[in-house]
Formats: C-alpha cells, sequence, structure tokens
C-alpha cells in the first residue's frame, strides 16, 4: 500500500471551473453594451497569464484581471458601476456552495479503510479553507495543504516535511499540469480522473516515460480499483 | 525555555504598514481631483472591515476595497484609467522590497540559540511566502505557517500538529489583537514589540488577568533580556 494517498480538491472533489465559465460569460454580457469584438476571451486569458506571478490563483486574482481586461478592451469606456459589478462577482464567486462531483464520499470513505489521505490544493488560502469546510470531507483526511502552486518543488518539499519517500506518495487529481506531472517528476505515483472542464492554463500532455506509474480513470468511482491495481504493480 | 518561540513577520520583522499608508495617501492623491471631503479615510475602513470575511487579510483585498471605495465615494464618477492606478498599486506592492527592522537578523541569531523558532503569518499565502524569501529569514526558522487568520483556535490548532504544549509556547509580534491576545487566551505566553505605526484593526488593549504571561519591548533588540526573564520567572 502507499504510504500517502493525496488528493486534489478543486474539480476532483467538488466543481468549480464551471463557476469561472459562468462568471467568464456574465463578463461577456456585461461588456456587450461597449460593442466588442471576438478577442475579449483571449484578451482576458493574456492578462490573466500576465497577472499570475503577481497575484497567484484563485478568486481575487481572477476578479483583479477581469477589471483590468474590462478597463483594456473598452479602452477605458467601461463604467464604474460595470466595475463594481465585478466586486459583487467575486463575493458571490467565494460565497457559492460546494457542489461534490459524484460519488465522491463514498468513494474517499473506501479509500481510506486502511490508507492516510491528504488534501493538496493550490489558490486562495482563505477560500481554499472555506470550501473545505463548506464540502464536509475535511474528516477524511489527515492534514490539508494549501499552497501557493504546484511545482515538483513543491511536492518534493512537502513530502519531505510529511517524511513520505516520493515512490510510495500517490496524488490523484484533474489537472495534468498541477497533480500528475509534477509528482511523476519526483518518482511518485499519480491517477489522472479528467473534469468535463478543465481551464486551459491547467491542460498538458503526459510523456511516454511515465507510462507504468500513472493512470487514467473514467470516474471517481472507479478510483479503488485503480489504487489496488497502483499497488499490486508496484509489490 | 520555551518548547517554541514564534514571530509574526509583517511590522514584527519587517516593515509593512507604512506600504499602506503610502498606498493610503496615494489613494487620497488620485481622488482628489474628484472634491471629496473629509471621510474618505473613515469610508475606506468601513468597506476593508466590510470586505475581510469576503476577502481575507493581504494586498489583494486591500485594493479590491480601494477599487470599492472610489466608486463610492466618487459616487461612480471615478474614472476607469484611475481605477487602473490601483491595479498597478497591487503589483507595486506585492513587489515591494522587504526592508527589516533595526536589529531583527542579530537578534534572531542570539534567540536561536538552543530554540525552535517557527514563523506565524497571516495573509495571502503566494505574498507571504515571498516575503519570507525576499526577507533573508528563511534559515532561522524551522518552520513557516501562514494562515488566513490568528484566533485562539488557529494557534491552538497549530500547536496541537506541533505537539506543543501552549504553556511551552511563546509568541512574539507587533499586534495586541493578532499574536498577543489569542496566544495569552490559550494559556501560552507572549512578547508584545510594538510597531510605530499600527493599522487600527490590529489595535487592542491588554486586560490586567494576562500580566504575568505578557512582557512588552521598547525594541527588538530586548528580547534575548525578556525572553530570558519569562523563562526564569516561569522555571
Amino acid at each position: 500500500m502507499f504510504d500517502l494517498v493525496a488528493f486534489d480538491a478543486d474539480d476532483t472533489l467538488w466543481h468549480n471551473e464551471r463557476l469561472y465559465q459562468t462568471a467568464r460569460v456574465r463578463f461577456n454580457d456585461l461588456l456587450e453594451p461597449y460593442g466588442l469584438d471576438d478577442r475579449i476571451g483571449q484578451r482576458v486569458h493574456e492578462i490573466e497569464m500576465g497577472n499570475l506571478p503577481h497575484f497567484g490563483y484563485g478568486v481575487m486574482s481572477f476578479v483583479l484581471s477581469l477589471i483590468e481586461a474590462s478597463i483594456d478592451l473598452t479602452s477605458g469606456r467601461i463604467r464604474s458601476e460595470d466595475i463594481g459589478k465585478l466586486l459583487d462577482l467575486a463575493r458571490e464567486m467565494l460565497a457559492a456552495e460546494v457542489e461534490l462531483l459524484d460519488g465522491v464520499p463514498e468513494t474517499l470513505q473506501s479509500i481510506a479503510s486502511g490508507r492516510s489521505l491528504v488534501l493538496i490544493t493550490k489558490g486562495d488560502l482563505l477560500h481554499q479553507q472555506k470550501k473545505i469546510d463548506r464540502s464536509g470531507l475535511r474528516d477524511y483526511f489527515k492534514q490539508i495543504e494549501v499552497v501557493s502552486d504546484k511545482t515538483p518543488a513543491v511536492y518534493a518539499e512537502l513530502l519531505k516535511k510529511l517524511e513520505i519517500d516520493p515512490s510510495r506518495f500517490l496524488m490523484i487529481g484533474n489537472s495534468m499540469r498541477s497533480d500528475i506531472l509534477p509528482v511523476l517528476k519526483i518518482g511518485g505515483c499519480a491517477i489522472h480522473v479528467p473534469a468535463k472542464t478543465t481551464w486551459q492554463h491547467e491542460q498538458a500532455s503526459l510523456p511516454n516515460e511515465f507510462g507504468s506509474r500513472c493512470l487514467e480513470a473514467a470516474s471517481f468511482r472507479d478510483l479503488p480499483e485503480l489504487i489496488e491495481k497502483l499497488e499490486r504493480d508496484r509489490a
């Protein structure tokens, strides 16, 4: 058995990206009266990427980028009243209910039997903590780690702190970029559970070299079987 | 000796509040052409307090509140170009150099001799981590804890995780509200090192009941002597 099984949170345990997609639609609707062309999505993405090193991940970072994009795309014609609506959007996103993905509590329960589970999530500390509280899933995890980014170095440091050998570590998540590749790079195992929709920033392809340490799950409910398969193969 | 000596970071190890004060002056200057009355500071404070439960502590939260206040105080007359300047302000604050307070590295060096030090700071995870990196002080601390708020419950949970008895724990910081009172409430000791300027939200007075477990330091350089005094008194 693995010494530690870690889960991503957003779009692995509960819906998240669709909240952002709804927000992007509302942003487009807000800018509609200003008669813009079709480059809104592309420009928002560029501004988000430019702000990532400054603001990091999360709702506040996203909404600050939307405010910047609204000024940029309208060449300053955006009315401050409409910018105020983006502040309301931020508060609404932060207050949104947490909706679990299908089968999550019962599958976690099954995986937790005899195994140590931790949650590793990136983004805004306060908001991630609130979502964990709202999810009702806290008690499945012996530890919750909120990190500012998910790089190989961040995983390596975390495993060192927890005194876990990377070869005895399994990470489960929907983001190839943040949950799968960095863990494989430091010698761990991973199971990719693709989400219905994934933010373009989190998409990546899997190099062949990691094949035997990585599996893909069609659904969260398939995880117990796949974890056992990885455990048998590596025994 | 204490089993663990913890330090706050902002305005305990390095300057922070004056960055916010400068930002508040720039905000007032920005609004000056709109011909406002003298209630700017009060209104900004109200909006900050209203947003705290949603946005938490840190620069992004502060600047989102300034954007909201700029719309509110000008009754929507604020130009989007001026709102754009607040986004620049956010990036500048996040990129600002970390300036250590007087005597910090050598005093930490002296306190660290034979003692375990940790850093406990609240606010935005990414920004706090960057400031710790920029400070050059990381190696004095066996652990860095960024928390979303500093309540008695947060300190109690942290000490439980670190397996430290509160009576063997000393916290050092500039904020009576966040560093001193919650630690005294759970049975720990504290040394208050007042900063030259303290955000009004962080100000509080010390109830008499905690007298013997709390000392006040005139300067950071006085800490080794005061820690030894607390250790002697409690031996």
